[in-house]
């Protein structure tokens, strides 16, 4: 069979190369991006698992891919890396492209349920389906049975929830400065409603805060937050909301870091991404 | 004193800061940027050694700030990193901003004796003496005894004619996929007549492959340079002009590495960035 991916940029970087995909999805009707890191060691043979890493607001794969550095301690410890995009693209729907934190590049990672957006902003299940599938489908090199999920912000967000919302699909979860808690921010009081209409129970079903309350056994999670983050000090990501569930429901298994002086940059995550591929590479068999 | 240096920005990254500056210059007559890299090491009391680091065509500071990684690299080591920007900025030079290979971000890094460029363009006596006695003076935490020179493509260029004319200058010198010859390639045969004028005897005085043919004693030397770089291909970089030339005088302590499937990009830069901070640290007494 043919595969689904359109290949549009093989880039070699430490040693493995990144492959800029283009693929038609059924689930949000349009073109996707993605980007996929394959590390040297990786071979249908002695496939590589994954970790898939879900990028913040505005972003599109290419900025984790070329300021992320991920791979530079992925390549060694041989783990590929899924970066998939941030909302469908190529659509024109009334306001899509009108703000940076809704819309185009701010899909949030749910089921939109409210029009417009309920035909084509389906990035949870087009992530936890469709996307998996054909990836497995088309790259042997590849683990399906070993993967775990990080992200950035708004990333942060979707790696937690849908690490909550499917109990032993990924083996991990971490976050860099995650929007935590999206119901008692502005952010996610605004994507929300948006995508979801004004019930706000239906809400508390993609915040991770209120998820965690349900979560049984141990977490296996790792968040790190900068303190000159002006978005945490804004009141947007609140991990400390996060962290107060675990500890009332008991739960170990979470370490969560404040990391003085750093920002919410990518500079930020580069500096970190080491603890977090590491973190994943442990729950995947890797170290 | 006060500081001739305004301090735009500073960033946590890797344990150590970066510090985006601007300054006036007397040579080049307008303000300049640049970034500077401090380790967490770096103190008045244990001065740092100081990696400069020239870019290539089209960029500015912010290019290797974020997409080359050297830093991580530079912070365990306690080695400082300097990022000049690639021209003068803030200038309307008739034709300046017309091509992407001349004029703004393409100095080339020499001091022009053609008009209009010759009141501005003036990197080289920027770079060698300008700004290091600024920078010296204003940051006690660098240590002015010990400082190596790297660059990328012009920056290479910049990098190994900065080297050989001024032995003893720099202890060690690297270059990514360096323009090695320039007065046998359109880059070079282009911003020379633009900068210099005509006579092609004044182009060799700036040419690292001609320079090479009057150095005595042994090099400190590392270049890279990908396969897969279009550049390398169409005969810009030809390094191999300039190793010819190192054969023909006998000079040891020139490695070349050719890399195979790697680009002219960030990519191949970062995936480097360690060897070439290794090459300095070890000319520079840390390792």
């Amino acid at each position: 069979m043919a595969s689904p991916f359109t290949i549009n940029a093989t880039i070699n970087s430490f040693g493995g190369q990144f492959l800029k995909l283009t693929h038609q999805s059924a689930v949000t009707a349009t073109s996707m991006n993605l980007t996929l890191y394959l590390p040297p060691s990786a071979a249908a043979s002695k496939p590589a698992p994954l970790l898939i890493y879900l990028s913040g607001l505005t972003c599109s794969p290419d900025n984790v891919t070329e300021k992320g550095f991920l791979h530079c301690h992925a390549s060694s410890l041989g783990l590929a890396l899924l970066y998939p995009d941030t909302s469908p693209r190529g659509l024109d729907l009334p306001g899509e492209h009108e703000s940076w934190d809704f819309g185009s590049a701010a899909s949030f990672y749910i089921d939109a349920t409210a029009k417009p957006w309920n035909k084509n902003y389906k990035m949870e299940s087009y992530l936890t389906n469709e996307l998996p599938d054909l990836l497995f489908g088309a790259f042997k090199e590849l683990d399906s049975s070993r993967v775990s999920i990080a992200g950035h912000s708004m990333g942060g967000h979707g790696a937690l929830t849908l690490y909550l919302k499917n109990p032993g699909k990924y083996k991990s979860v971490s976050a860099f400065a995650p929007i935590a808690n999206p119901v008692n921010c502005t952010w996610g009081q605004k994507a929300f409603s948006g995508y979801l209409g004004d019930n706000k129970e239906e809400w508390k079903k993609h915040d991770a805060s209120e998820l965690l309350r349900g979560w049984k056994g141990p977490l296996n999670a790792l968040i790190d937050v900068g303190t000159e983050d002006n978005f945490y000090k804004q009141g947007q990501l609140l991990p400390e909301n996060f962290e107060k569930v675990a500890k009332e429901i008991g739960a170990s298994g979470l370490q969560v870091n404040y990391r003085e002086g750093y920002n919410h940059s990518y500079f930020f995550i580069s500096t970190f991404a080491g603890d977090h591929v590491q973190h994943a590479a442990k729950a995947l068999g890797l170290l």
